[in-house]
């Protein structure tokens, strides 16, 4: 699944015809390319098709600044969306967390162990409990605590800080703030967030005493990227687990941590590793 | 889990308090009874009391059909809603299908492997498509096919239909249509739907339709006792499975069936078997 | 995930070197074929690629007869090792049954339901118990008794039946019988076996003892081509299900019916779909 | 699950005869008992009865230290194996480690977060790189490297540090080493491994390796109690993922992680909450 050499990462979709596939593959072994690897999905009821392709740079004969306007004219002329990441890049993620701070603590882990190939320069929180642990880590730490009457101006301020920490990735740990539109469109596609519980059932406030309340015998955990609508962004990962009526919603807010902790780690290693293209309310995830 | 000789199983419920169990067994032991099981669930926040207690008719003193009598001073003494059954009764089902056959043609392959310790001596449709089928196993097919103004009178047939039957559990084998109020409470917690969405998401009409265009990664099924309020009764069983982007509204169809299928079986099963308590919107199952 | 308009798909393996992607779909393209879906998959430590590229027959100007002669030059020139099927060529398949029959209906009703896209001319059993059953539904059915005297004779009169049949694929549904090694060389990697356990643990006879005597808390089922060495073939599709010391040996076959129902569906659907390419004792499967 | 008031845990097993379940509550209500849970297994091949009963100590009229005293004769007539356990004794854990860490910062951090209600005060590693974090978290940390010649002097050493330490379950947390008959024996039904297999398959060195090499679908964790027989002690918890032909030895190294986590996570938690009887190579887990 991974490469140590640098690879550029084409993910493009346009309306689906004739020849697509056989023009990228072309473009890139007529530079005398290498594909690593080619992914493509065709959205039947939409007529779009979805593509990821990879390829090694080492041999490429168009240097990395440049290949975006030799892809132009090909991109122009089937109508796509497209973009161009390259593997070598290390993207830097900011966590923001408040009082449950179970993701947080695994992100951190799975970090470093190597599980993310990314940089986290920046957590914030409405809360001041992890100052002292984030620092230690070589991390700068942000108290933001919010009421609706400084909610705008810390708002600010938290943008601000993304911006000097050139943030590219978002992650709501189990942040339980809502942002405001003006936060969510400019990092549009670029927050993640876990919300527990299998959406859209459950979506709002306290869903284990939800799913307590109404009986269900399986929880769930789910990843999606933040939109205006809360809870109802597109959903990047999701997984279950069985309970039985022995569990109480302690049991549950217990046992769904693991779910949570999974489910988020997930979502943010698909993005990390360029694999997600979003559709409207869906994500077509290259794996 | 399973035993040849007749027992008897008491399934109640109570306020929680010192005294039930040892009373219980007691009562089971003094008259000679050789408990197989006992399985309490202590609901907290209700402080409510859940009991599943099954032992050997074999040597017990009491002849069966004078437990009742002789438990009666002690279920009242502690308050108790309870119930007896005998592992030897063999419950009468009545399957109520529609188009989609899969979970009906499940059903019938399991019983006939012995996995469904019941007689099914109806099955009941609003299309006619299975009758030749039905009549060869030996079962009673009835086409009662609706239209807003047949609804009641076409009820009322099936209901005569149910009795003559003497039929204990009614099976909605992705029977598609909706029963009224009055033959819901008619057989209450006697009537076992199966909805192929993970409720409480996706109730009413086309859930894969729904999960598609929500853009979700798991798909599920949902056994549950029929109520008034459509979708709401309290689920027996759940179960899903992961999708990706790839799987269409078709394939989702497709796959799903193995989900109903399953989580239907377990339903019913359960069920059969005596092991479900109900609580308000919520099941107690003593696996 | 289907398409109604005929499609060619192409199965490939060579060794991994610049340009055989480019070079595959150029050729497609240059004779105006419409890919509708082109997978591969690097297998590093081998340095190996495996490809299954799809596209539609329509408008695509190499009669389908002769596409293996242009495809040649092309082949050879990349060391590959190649097949081409057409989605329109609807294989025939053969049921070896013994007397777990479970598999066997299952196959039949999704067969009846459209799930796969075949003909059963025939079963084959050492059982006469299905006869009546199979020729209703009007297939052949030929029942051999084996006996280790009996055993090539035998085999001999399956192998020949199956000829006569034309038969493309054999599913042993809980077959019990072991094959030689003559007719398992001739239906290389056309046999597809269900074995009733995660694979390589209880390999051999009754693994759900074998399961219980250990104390495992998972149980399982394991589809996989048959080679010459039992339970060793490629796996095509694994899955399990958690159980409890309340589950005994008896539980275990009961639930494990619905494991291998489905399991073996599955490596069917896939073997039917053209998307298993075989390595060694690996499969890659192109979903 | 969980109840803050103290009580008793009574763990059983004896021959399946009649009455022992009334014997035994009556026991406890007769000097004034609660009783909270009670969950017996009958193993019906062996005809042995296993139990768990728990019940409040307020208002029990035996004291504590004497309530075994008060059984004994109860046990005798029906020939139980027996232990008496107290809620609220705080049991005592060393953790042993090695070079892969992931599970030691779980479990460090699952009891940080209030998940197991025990003390961890020492951690025995065979390198010194963890020495730093875990002093500082307040926890002995002892570094015995082993050489076969140096084992049995180091595992002296460390027999004596788990005395001073009182410790009461040892956690091999991927500790790469074997362990000596001697010390298996001293510790029995005391130590709890995590296995990166869902064994019996891939008992032994490098799991993944052995998966990747077979071709499975599924991958897996097994967490057991330590025997002299190496990977075949009682199992406790198993758990598995679906892999594809896509995951090298690398990914399933790195996705396993989480299973093993949580496989191991799940074990501790049984065996702290005395909610696990042994027979031979099989757990009874009173969940």
């Amino acid at each position: 699944m991974t490469c140590d050499k640098p690879s550029a990462i084409l993910l493009l979709s346009c309306p689906d015809r004739k020849g697509i596939v056989a023009s990228i593959s072309n473009f890139i072994f007529k530079h005398n390319g290498n594909i690593l690897r080619a992914q493509q999905h065709s959205m039947l009821p939409e007529n779009m098709l979805f593509m990821r392709i990879e390829w090694e740079l080492e041999g490429f004969e168009i240097p990395r600044d440049r290949i975006g306007e030799a892809f132009a004219p090909l991109a122009d002329e089937f109508g796509m969306k497209w973009e161009i990441r390259f593997s070598d890049y290390i993207p830097r993620v900011a966590i923001f967390v408040s009082r449950h701070i179970h993701c947080f603590h695994d992100i951190i882990l799975r970090h470093r162990m190597g599980e993310f190939k990314a940089e986290i320069p920046l957590v914030i929180s409405n809360h001041p409990d992890l100052k002292a642990l984030v620092e230690q880590l070589g991390i700068t730490f942000r108290h933001y605590p919010k009421t609706p009457e400084t909610k705008a101006a810390q708002e600010k301020r938290e943008m601000d800080e993304l911006e000097r920490s050139r943030v590219d990735l978002i992650v709501l740990a189990r942040y339980m703030q809502v942002l405001s539109g003006d936060f969510v469109r400019k990092y549009a596609h670029r927050i993640i967030n876990i919300h527990h519980s299998f959406l859209p059932a459950f979506a709002g406030g306290d869903p284990y005493q939800q799913a307590y309340d109404r009986g269900v015998k399986v929880i769930g955990a789910t990843s999606h990227y933040v939109t205006e609508h809360i809870d109802e962004g597109p959903i990047i990962a999701q997984d279950v687990m069985k309970i039985t009526h022995k569990d109480s919603v302690e049991d549950m807010r217990l046992r769904g941590k693991d779910l949570e902790r999974i489910v988020l780690a997930r979502a943010i290693r698909f993005h990390l590793e360029n694999r997600i293209l979003i559709c409207g309310s869906k994500t077509i995830i290259f794996e």
